[in-house]
């Protein structure tokens, strides 16, 4: 069947007004779907400079250098940490939990970490979840971390950080 | 001394130069300020609607009621729980984990949260930490926790929870 001009024109027109008026009402879902991508899309250079922060981090440690180590957190009184001992406040208190739980290179081992997934929490925010292992003599440890990360002008730095130890199978 | 009007020109213009050039180098500073202020300043409305998410969660536990304390988590696959048993995945997994853990209302005891900090991560994005303790018959346990809740149409829910338990004190 073959419909004239003026018909198609019509269908045409009604068919508009249907999508505007679908697309009105589906703004709260579109913006729903745009506010998941933010959680879920992260430019790549975001990603690579998160995994490049845990990299130093994984080398001073493995090298013995807390201090180092310490240099991805930020340099804040406001940094925290939580973890079976409860919340430690700050750069100062992280170090000193550090040195008190790690004394010598023995008790450090090697740190291993895995499965990290890196997701946007928005333009200057992510968080890193992951597993985290030492090698030792003296008994391996791991368990599971969650970082969320602050993009400073320095770069991105963990700004709160929860680690868990995990019961390893032997 | 009264200057001429020509030297308190030139003086105006140089000052004007001075401080154009000091605004370009403290630029970095202004930056690093506001994406400070970002982390800590936060809008009392969206704190409150938080707050009102975990009150919640802490009547329909204290209810016994876990369908409706997991409300306060994002409905979704891509939901984590971070803990001493690794990561668990996705709003299912969370609610069989809670149901194994906490069988029946003996074992749910009575929850409270307390000394809880919220900081803005971004527009949509929070992280609330804070202590969780249960009174039981069967012996209290407590401990910390880290959540990052995101803002959907629906409103703010947890989309990452990491939970330690703490050693109590008798």
């Amino acid at each position: 069947m073959v419909q004239s001009a003026g018909t198609r024109f019509a269908r045409f027109s009604a068919l508009s007004l249907l999508f505007a008026f679908a697309l009105g009402h589906l703004y709260p879902t579109a913006q729903s779907a745009a506010s998941l991508l933010k959680t879920q899309v992260f430019p790549a250079d975001d990603s690579h400079e998160i995994r490049a922060v845990l990299t130093e981090q994984q080398a001073a440690w493995n090298r013995g250098d807390i201090p180092i180590f310490l240099q991805g957190y930020w340099n804040s009184p406001e940094l925290t940490f939580a973890g079976s001992d409860g919340i430690v406040r700050g750069y100062d208190g992280l170090l000193e939990r550090y040195r008190k739980a790690y004394p010598d290179k023995a008790r450090m081992g090697e740190l291993e970490f895995a499965g990290l997934e890196i997701r946007s929490l928005g333009a200057d925010s992510a968080l890193v979840i992951g597993h985290w292992h030492l090698t030792r003599a003296v008994g391996d440890i791991g368990g599971v971390f969650s970082l969320v990360f602050h993009r400073f002008p320095v770069g991105w730095r963990i700004i709160h950080d929860h680690t868990s130890a995990q019961k390893l199978t032997p």
